[in-house]
């Protein structure tokens, strides 16, 4: 007999794997922070014994979501300012509250929310881009989540940067600081091709390739946008990207929006991935990416939420979700976007777009076990054909019962045991108390 | 000091009224099952005692959500088949299923376990189409929901009725043993106009006529159906309806996907409603109804969830974050279809669709006691901007703490008071599995 720390037992496993076959009655064997075995309940029940078994009967026990795309202290703006158009939105309120109240205790509280949120609803990893991101490293570590993270590096002055060099020098500190540890990974991120001049860029690509580190970039989100770069760059931007070296397997473009087929083209033979955001694209007016087209032509596409000023949850089940509705009615296409696949988007996908395919978003045996229990006796989820189709369609965020990261059970029976939720949401509160003030917001308006 | 029997004190309260506004720290007094005063919480607790009080600090109540469109007893079909193209899902699984399976027994627990769910989501009205609606009216009143309801019309056989005269019979014999209970309200609803002849559909517009009922027909859901209706009438489909006379404030369309500007103007004249269904409609790729340009003709506009074989939930707070940020995506104008403008669809202009403004919808003194409380003091609902916003962009169906439907109180604290939600799921589940035996389904597959 074996003996391994935990023992996930019963109910339906989705490996996700990419020649996976759902297993019925199955079990996971946990040792430290990975997986150890993974098969038929019984038999693994006959070669492992463990200190601690959680019963999963009646529940679906699938990797943990991986959200490709976030600002995650944004959560403290959630709300702040809906139905508005882009410029009246980023103007009169995002950048007044972001150059006011953007701070250290801002992003570590906003983000300690948000990982709260995303393990609440399932997500085991994150991707982040905001300011003062060692705060959010922090945040991370302590609700026990998986991130990948940077500073923003942009032309012009942020709330925790005043120069493009002094963005370099953020992001290489926090690469010295936490290139090692197990949960938190680091991605190198120019704000945009629009806010970031040529030496900017090649200056942050340098830097990830001095570290062999991925590149994330929000990319072609808006019609704007779009013309801005075709102006900027005479041969377009995807092909100046490819020129410089830019596009490889360590190349995330966040939206991709308004990708060309010629665009896609290029994508798919680099290896680089999209991270697919389409509530926040759908909220915002941005437009409908071309996903389909894109997978069709071998791209690697995971999903996001964006931040919670434009979506504004950070609900991965309700993403993948829409994910699938939107493009069937896009393409007048009902046998598009099969929920098999927005899965396999929002998991296997999304870790391989983050560089941690291998590391999580599947379950096999030498793979961080980063897992989540989804309990389907529930009256919406009843009565059970499709485990697949089950959890994009029908499935929420509250029906996740128990999350595991890094080997670690994070929240059982919907019980976070890595943080106060109630103290960090009254930090939250207390922020918010000041941003109502100096933007003279009341609490409840009749419209806005 | 006046009596009343129930008292919801504190909270913030959103009536819904056309000329609403939001009343922090508001109270709510119900006798019988009607709203006998509403203000603020501690002038109304100076005027009023109650047997009851529930405490609803820290939520936001609002009338019950109204579920314009629905075939409740299909939640036993609910994830039968997905990602199909409409003639094989109907052919291959529905029909099939419809066939063997749908009897009084399946369609009472059927509508019970979508009873439970839309209650738990919030909803408190539901407008239903489906067969042996005898039995989903018993459903309906056994689990306590307000409900609209009235047998298929069609020309051919269905579950139960083989002729259209039998049809007709089923309906006048509804109507006759409901039209006077508290909960229950008659409507006619021939099946559509191509599945209806002309004289099937005057008939049952006499029998709406004879006992002054709305009428509510599927319409211009699909390309295809526009052009089936374009050939069979010559004139146009809503120019025969609108010579008929078919047209007035009692009649309603279900979905209503491919309706023309001219159709959208002679509604508008007319006073007809339109029940949107946008989740059902991108998963079935059926197209994007023009809902901004009927609400801008002064048309009336509700929100349904259809079906649970084609959506696959009845959770309406999901539909009115879809129906928000579908429409701004569409018309690249994030400023269309606001927060408010949706939770009056979902309220207010749902009840008017059903012939039910001045009964439920809106809270005022006068209407119905048919009222939710939405628990906002959770993470994804921190920190607080805007109370509209939040329930249509972040608020989830399990955000809903307590339901009262016609002055009683259904479900507190999440924990439903009228049904035994586990037997109704077992029965649900003994039907799903002589289902799956019938069409050679296992519980779980790869990909279909």
């Amino acid at each position: 007999m074996k003996h391994a720390d935990l023992i996930i037992a019963g109910g339906t496993i989705l490996p996700m794997t990419v020649s996976s076959e759902s297993i019925i009655d199955g079990a996971i064997a946990i040792t430290a922070d990975r997986i150890c075995d993974i098969g038929d309940r019984t038999t693994l029940l006959n070669t492992w014994s463990a200190s601690e078994i959680i019963d999963a009967t009646g529940c679906v026990v699938m990797p943990g979501l991986i959200n490709g795309h976030t600002h995650a202290a944004m959560t403290c703006f959630r709300g702040l300012a809906d139905d508005l158009g882009l410029e009246d939105w980023l103007h009169h309120y995002i950048f007044p509250a972001e150059a006011r109240h953007v701070t250290c205790e801002f992003v570590y509280w906003g983000t300690l929310l948000a990982c709260i949120e995303m393990m609440r609803s399932g997500t085991t990893t994150f991707c982040d881009m905001y300011f003062f991101e060692d705060a959010a490293a922090q945040a991370a570590t302590t609700a026990g989540m998986r991130c990948l993270l940077g500073g923003v590096l942009i032309d012009f002055p942020s709330p925790n940067t005043k120069t493009p060099a002094e963005g370099l020098a953020y992001t290489q500190s926090l690469i010295e600081k936490w290139n090692n540890h197990d949960l938190v990974n680091l991605v190198i991120q120019p704000h945009s091709l629009y806010t970031c001049s040529p030496d900017l860029l090649m200056k942050g690509k340098k830097l990830a390739d001095t570290y062999n580190l991925p590149m994330g970039v929000h990319y072609l989100e808006t019609a704007a946008e779009f013309a801005l770069l075709h102006t900027k760059f005479k041969e377009g931007p995807t092909a100046f990207l490819k020129e410089r070296g830019f596009l490889s397997e360590r190349f995330i473009a966040f939206h991709g929006v308004h990708m060309t087929p010629r665009d896609i083209e290029i994508f798919a033979a680099s290896g680089a991935s999209v991270i697919h955001n389409p509530e926040s694209n759908m909220k915002l007016a941005s437009g409908v990416a071309p996903v389909p087209a894109m997978l069709n032509a071998g791209m690697n596409v995971g999903i996001g939420t964006d931040g919670c000023a434009s979506n504004n949850n950070l609900d991965m089940l309700q993403e993948i979700d829409t994910t699938a509705k939107l493009h069937k009615v896009q393409l007048r296409d009902p046998t598009v976007m099969k929920a098999h696949t927005v899965l396999d988007m929002a998991t296997r996908m999304g870790a391989h777009a983050l560089c941690l395919n291998g590391v999580t978003g599947e379950l096999r045996v030498g793979l961080k076990a980063d897992l989540i229990m989804i309990d389907f006796n529930k009256p919406h989820l009843t009565p059970v054909y499709n485990a697949f189709s089950h959890i994009v369609y029908a499935a929420q965020g509250s029906d996740v019962d128990t999350v595991i990261i890094n080997g670690r059970v994070v929240m059982r029976n919907r019980r976070l045991l890595t943080v106060d939720e109630y103290e960090v949401m009254a930090k939250v509160n207390e922020l918010a108390e000041k941003i109502k003030k100096s933007l003279n917001l009341g609490i409840v308006k009749h419209e806005q």
